[in-house]
């Protein structure tokens, strides 16, 4: 089998990830989706926590069709970028490659001789974490920019909310 | 007994923390005042040390006559928002209910089920460790708006000159 | 859905987990597997990667045809008691109960008020990751104690090799 | 005011730990009490929590009518040996010297020059945290090795359950 | 023999540094030279790993003819200010003063006790890692800013490529 | 040039080290020496400081006439095996091959294709820091086992009294 290695933080999952991961899955037999900073959540950058990034990647997946050919690897940051890259590959089975758009992730794979995969960025004004995070903020419409089975799990978990109160902390409270 | 928990880190202790201290005091039996990024010192955010901090609360206990009624903890920070309210809970003695007006604290006890009070703030612009640090660095008076036993510590053990050698350092170098 | 979470070292994967998995998959709609210590690797008591366990489990996960209910998450170790579950809780999707044969599992989740069930162990004097490891290094046999599909990849990867190695370290070199 | 240093991992606090602050508060002024090994918990060499520690201590000094001139600081592990007198200066509060009757102690604060008294031990071969656990596994009393609002504590919190639950895990799971 | 010690990041090492170092070794009889931050790398703030750095700094000193008077130790950052001249110490050999034009650590060395001597700035405006990074990343000439030695390896190394990709993932990715 | 890396922890640095290091420097144009452990001091096993064995190491190397081709680099244990060769790479200037007797160090390096060499011992009974620090505890003659320089290191800074003294503790202090 083949396997192509996927890395990112899913703050939250949408539809560049969405289309990055179904790229993979059209070219490998199998597709291992790192989740990064594993140990963030309710902050403004990193909302989500890792458990709650698992059920909705694999909503997601359930909706591909392709549970069966997917792995989900939750790892936490090393703070060490030479070393980062070792525990990847201690936290996950073996992969042939790693697809990525992120400059520094392809940099660092490269120092350990690891074939990389440049992935092109789509609609790269949209499809952000951060972008989703401040349209919420704004109180714009944001629903169109991710899969429709990660917008209701969002809405029941009161994502909006989670990032109202998040934004009235660091922007107000420094008892 | 009754117990409210009070979060600060007290960069340095003002006259809101005072404020707060008495509100729970007059509600409780006891209150265990956690001094939160207890390993944090020297740094222009967090110039004070866990044990000045401690020196300095129970000063100010001393002169409420509470100190019978108070207990000091210092915790220091984990980096792991969902697991932090683990961690005061091990390091504090049983505890009731926990008063805040920090968002994220509320959060994040929350999620724990354990029940919280929001504090108001009172005189939020000024009585702010961020407001008195700032002071300090432009040469302002700020003895008014900490306990008069705060500033006499703080005289002593040269707290503005700390705060002008960190600015100086934070400004200046990158050697 | 109904959850349990079950959580293992898996050093190695051995009929003993089989068990428990089977049954929780008979009680509940979905189980979470947590690979605790999930840091660990290369050592006499934590020989396989983090990696390496994930693969096995879903090997016999897909045996079982219960890949589709099941989710695999590994954690680190935290080395503080009373924070752990919520780093668990941190990292796993909602569960309802955990399914435990060990003692400190359950004490350190029913502090946290979360129903816990305990296990029986079957044939406790074999099914043990201990056993398993201390009968390789004798040179005895071993393969009737964990799946097929296991031993066969333990095969291909040379676990048994790698124990050697490890003894070889453990007993010999202090240089 | 004159200030000795104390530093224990009371687990629990036993009788010889109340002589030492005795002593200590016959000589001192006041005493900072620390608490070692403050993130231990629910293990056989650490069964209490810092929370439930601070509590212990704090109802003994009450007894002793010497909270006003007691400060108690619970300190987590460094694992750097040199560094870590480092960390108590940060943590406490300006003191004069340690008394000690561990010699590691007494040796790594005498590297940075400060003042160490060395404490005798008394009743040596039963005022040990060590005995009385060991006591309490063998279901022999303890009373009379601590002070009987210890006792009464340990007795409402379930210490000998806690720690019998503790053996078991130790000595029989390995799932 | 008299020894002082010198901290940098050497992000990279530059004129400035090369001037510091002489005049040291011009009143001492060895110099330790302590690479901070040794875990970076591959960051824009530090590019440069702790191995590179040591490499780059050999060269420089083989050129003074310097190397057997010359101690080269990279100590890993603590995030404890208090507790961070404890590790310096505890990682370097014997040391009589502490040369530095950074404040904070001055103020740090000084809170043990340890004799600590300011060094003047030269070219200040010029001679820092981060003028120097940002000369790179406009496209600027830097060459003139680094002994000859130390702009041929970083040559060597790809580090005006490798600071323009931190500059592009820093920038632009956000997956 | 080539470079052959060996790593100890030098706990005492002894004839063995010394072979070592001579073949290695026979073999190669330099030598990367890692002091493994950095972090340790003061302990049974580890008794003397990452400053301590740099300097006892150089003073080795000086008689040598080695200073010149030797990289002396202290690292911290990372607890996490299959990440650790990363860490040593990061910390280390480029080398050729990794020269060990050490089974776990070949067997890690191994992982990420790095050559190893494997070092044969050499009166392994007696050339062991382990059967050192033991003829010290049993007051038996030791000085034979190491090189003159490194007696004569070990003498002025007291470290049959220091392996006294944290004997005692280790045997005798539980508080």
């Amino acid at each position: 089998v083949s396997r192509g290695l996927f890395i990112g933080r899913f703050q939250p999952f949408h539809n560049g990830h969405l289309y990055a991961i179904k790229k993979i899955l059209g070219r490998e037999d199998e597709i291992v989706i790192v989740i990064g900073s594993a140990q963030e959540s309710f902050s403004l950058k990193n909302p989500l926590s890792a458990g709650e990034r698992i059920e909705i990647i694999r909503a997601v997946l359930r909706e591909l069709n392709a549970l069966g050919r997917s792995i989900i690897v939750p790892i936490p940051d090393i703070h060490e970028n030479l070393v980062w890259p070792a525990r990847v590959i201690e936290y996950t089975p073996k992969f042939d490659r790693v697809y990525s758009g992120n400059e520094l992730v392809l940099v660092l794979f490269e120092q350990f001789g690891i074939e990389t995969v440049r992935l092109e960025h789509i609609n790269r004004n949209e499809y952000q974490g951060k972008v989703i995070r401040t349209k919420i903020i704004k109180g714009e419409d944001w629903a169109y920019l991710v899969p429709k089975v990660v917008y209701n799990y969002l809405e029941e978990i009161g994502f909006e909310e989670r990032i109202r109160r998040l934004v009235k902390h660091y922007s107000e409270v420094n008892l």
